[in-house]
């Protein structure tokens, strides 16, 4: 009937965690923010509660939040095509312009509304099958570049070894296997992991929370430490790697991901473990020269206050979401397109030539 | 009446907190499990209870801990008077072993056992009194040294601007105004710390919870970030020291402190950021000659799950208490007997003959 297969059935997400399904016309989210202890799904219905999902961080991770965007953008279509007809188009726009704003460091989001803009405008006036085929298309196309890029990415570990990731670029946060778990993933198959050591990554614990789940469901020995015990680990008992997702990864190699990553690299370099982000291309933000140019979502410092148990007077928290990792503590950067080793302007531009 | 003309009195903490006090022949504790949310006391009638605030951390802090241990040897000299009468010393002795286990890091602990069955030896049949003036030589001792500390350390700050701390090296630590916190606060009448930046420091959140309590009371501008972000700090808005206490500085310099002590120092040596550490000498452990000989306590890793909800089946987690911070990432050692800069088994010998 078409010559794009893949786009009549939902993308096949391989470890059967599915943090973004599209299922009966509804976008379908596994709840982030009650892992482990509940495995809640939200669904929904409308880009607003899209929106709100991402805000909220019921979906998180850059590619995750990217796949969930473009379901997002068919339900802002129906939605309008059910109260304007063939004048759909009047709205959706300003309905995408506010799903780009819902968090403003993954660059994936904005990637994954420019498309399904692009897909909106030869659509026509019956535009939800098309845009539900393209949203489709970034779904499993980015099933397709996780298992790519956990394919090279475990290329680069040489001999069996404990690794140490931190935050969560797994499952939880990308369509499929993950990005720097796609990596642990089939190291591990290979045998070449033989513990992973997770930073439980405050203040929102996306490690403890959520990458000790996704693994210790994998049967993958499975260590958790607080973010500042990585340092004494590293000099008593090195990883080999230490490996990581990206929000985005700039046009120098400059490195944006969860607060903390810029912590574990400058670790990483003083006791000689090797450093690898692992993103998808979806993630590169080339117009962005350098890491210091990209200003830093500061979110609720009651995310600090809330394991305090109270805010003591007088006193202020600061809560920067995500921190800048340098290209020159970087050893390897992992994309589906090839592995820059280390990351450079030129390094990068080659491999998006390439 | 006396030629001890402090021992007649309870010493007198400058600060106002109180975590340590006798008062109508108890030892008297500020619950720290509790802070912010509540200023409970609890109170110790014989050494058992002591020896349990020591291992639950209703007391912590390497000095209070000394302070605590040695008005707990008088309760427990008394309970042997009252039951055992002229042979009181045959139980006395086990009853300070056993306290002197209660952790295993803090060093003061053991020099304060050590003082006080050094007390008892000399004190005949009536030894409540003698030992109760023992320990309050310590306490008031404890109270002069912070003191003393808190004017050589911050004679190192030469001009003003913000520092950064980890833990809580406070009024809460020790009898007085501090170690690290002692210096801050000398440094900050005399217009020399702008801000302080304090490390959440997890697991226990004694940055959160205790630094930021004793700051905020003070009302010096105190900002909370969580332990990982310090790296980000020292990039964009480098405080100008680094300041901490310790459970224990051996004789090469190396130093015992809260885990995450030794990540920041290779942080700020990282961004040119200076690194004191303020220890009084009752701290100094120079028996041992480096911090690769002192094991690490391992504390119960529900320290950790609790914030996250739940433990993710298949998941562990390791809850090192201390990690050990090289000497050579150590700029400046300040102890009540002289500063060395930097420390090292020649320049803390040197110190400790002076």
């Amino acid at each position: 009937m078409t010559d794009r297969p893949d786009s009549s059935r939902a993308p096949i997400d391989p470890t059967g965690i599915h943090a973004v399904t599209w299922r009966d016309g509804r976008l379908d989210l596994l709840d982030q923010r009650r892992l482990p202890a509940d495995l809640r799904r939200v669904v929904c219905e409308d880009v607003d509660a899209v929106i709100h999902c991402i805000r909220d961080m019921v979906v998180r991770g850059a590619p995750a939040i990217g796949v969930a965007a473009a379901y997002g953008a068919v339900l802002a279509a129906r939605v309008r095509v059910a109260s304007q007809g063939p004048n759909w188009q009047a709205g959706f726009g300003s309905d995408l312009a506010r799903l780009k704003e819902a968090r403003p460091t993954a660059v994936n989001l904005a990637w994954a509304v420019e498309r399904m803009l692009a897909a909106a405008a030869a659509a026509g006036d019956d535009p939800v099958a098309v845009l539900l085929d393209a949203a489709r298309r970034i779904h499993a196309e980015d099933i397709a570049m996780n298992l790519e890029m956990a394919k090279r990415g475990a290329a680069l570990i040489e001999t069996p070894g404990s690794v140490i990731t931190h935050c969560n670029a797994g499952a939880l946060a990308t369509g499929g296997v993950g990005t720097a778990l796609g990596v642990i993933r089939a190291a591990w198959k290979r045998g070449l992991v033989t513990r992973v050591w997770v930073d439980e990554t405050r203040p929102w614990l996306q490690g403890a929370r959520l990458t000790a789940w996704e693994l210790g469901r994998d049967g993958i020995p499975t260590t958790v430490i607080t973010d500042s015990a990585a340092a004494q680990l590293m000099r008593r008992e090195p990883p080999a790697w230490a490996i990581v997702g990206a929000d985005r990864v700039v046009a120098n190699g400059d490195v944006v991901n969860k607060i903390g990553t810029y912590s574990l690299a400058v670790l990483a370099r003083h006791h000689g473990v090797r450093f690898m982000v692992v993103a998808p291309s979806s993630s590169l933000d080339i117009a962005t020269s350098s890491g210091d140019e990209v200003p830093i979502e500061q979110r609720d410092p009651q995310e600090i206050w809330a394991a305090a148990g109270g805010v003591p007077p007088g006193a202020e928290a600061l809560n920067p979401a995500f921190d800048v990792t340098p290209a020159e503590l970087v050893d390897a950067l992992v994309t589906e397109r090839g592995v820059a080793t280390p990351p450079s302007t030129a390094s990068i531009a080659a491999l998006l030539k390439g």
